[in-house]
């Protein structure tokens, strides 16, 4: 009745090529020696409002970060993390609800990767599907609002658990929505027991001096408890 | 490059599939006269919050109302719906991103249809695949929370224009989030012109008894403007 075995046929063969593109893409990174770190979160838990404070910190420390931004439509995003000054560049997906590695391989043509120390791939604003499509990332990044509840990554396990860190953001509307720390700490250490989970707000700044020497030490790995993927 | 040709090729007999399944239900939901609301959102939109105060409100007039839960994983939305009374089942998808017809045709084996005046299938939080799915509805209801962001509808216009009405949630919080409202209705507008949007919060209380009304004139089928979908 259902059509699923058949999608888990198709599916395989995608992902095989998935990660083969993705592993290519790895290599590139690493030859160029810039640090890929993706976002994956539900819609509006505030990825880009996170990467337009990300931009703007390791620019004024120097660094040269950059930015691919995936929606299904509209190139908004893209032309809010451009006014930083950072390279950006809009992936329009249609009605794909993930990125791909090739769409990123696609993305980056032009850019000269050595460039860059830094590059944010924001995926499809998705907690299931980006989940299983490896980018080439060194790091992914998932983003729980306060605001969704501390349930999350209970109810959608894989994304956590494919996850090198979470942030949870939003966090000046933590008292406003009553948001039980403990509770979502539970959440987190049940899918995913010793992810490191940081606390930002976008919006007031709190919390993204220390996202940003976080990442800054997975970038040198000189962090002894940092995930950052090598092939 | 991209697997996204294939992609194509296979979803067109899936989702052919699930249009026949979905047209059947239809029926079935049609002769037992039990009028059928789906819910999409994104993940933590507030759909199950809402869905607890619908259900507990149209018990109180004396409706007989049920639901459907899908979820990747655990069953704590059904839980937490049968407290209301009201028979509530949760449909566990595994990996799989949205619910299909098929799903919701054995979720609902057992079930005397005829018991029943609303059906509500709350499906798995994405904003982009159960867009494609057809579960049988009547009417499909899209939620948006003020904490999402106005643009959402632009970024996501396949979920927003397939949907019958738009509800804001989360309205207790408009004003610690700074919604703009007239950015979020001319969003709504750009992707969809005249899409009925309702607003309400499920904390408070506030505006659930017209959202009820609404849904009510819909199955009554007197409400001149009703969306309502028929075969």
């Amino acid at each position: 009745m259902t059509a699923i075995p058949r999608i888990v046929e198709v599916r395989q063969n995608i992902l095989r090529r998935n990660d083969e593109a993705a592993r290519a893409l790895r290599e590139r990174f690493r030859e160029a020696g810039v640090f890929v770190v993706s976002l994956v979160s539900s819609p509006g838990s505030g990825k880009t409002a996170f990467l337009e404070r990300a931009l703007a910190l390791l620019l004024k420390e120097g660094y040269r970060p950059a930015a691919l931004v995936g929606d299904l439509a509209t190139e908004n995003d893209a032309v809010r993390l451009a006014r930083s000054g950072a390279p950006a560049k809009q992936i329009t997906t249609g009605t794909v609800c993930h990125l791909e590695a090739a769409m990123v391989a696609g993305a980056i043509e032009g850019w000269n990767l050595a460039d860059l120390d830094f590059l944010f791939i924001e995926n499809v604003g998705n907690l299931v599907c980006p989940a299983s499509f490896d980018v080439g990332e060194n790091l992914r990044v998932v983003l729980l609002s306060v605001t969704e509840g501390e349930d999350k990554p209970l109810k959608y396990p894989t994304i956590f658990n494919s996850a090198d860190a979470a942030v949870v953001t939003k966090i000046d509307l933590a008292e406003a929505v009553e948001f039980d720390w403990g509770a979502a700490e539970s959440s987190i250490a049940a899918v995913r027991p010793a992810l490191p989970v940081l606390r930002v707000s976008s919006k007031t700044g709190a919390g993204m001096s220390g996202l940003i020497e976080f990442l800054k030490s997975c970038r040198a790995q000189s962090c002894p408890a940092c995930p950052a993927r090598a092939d």
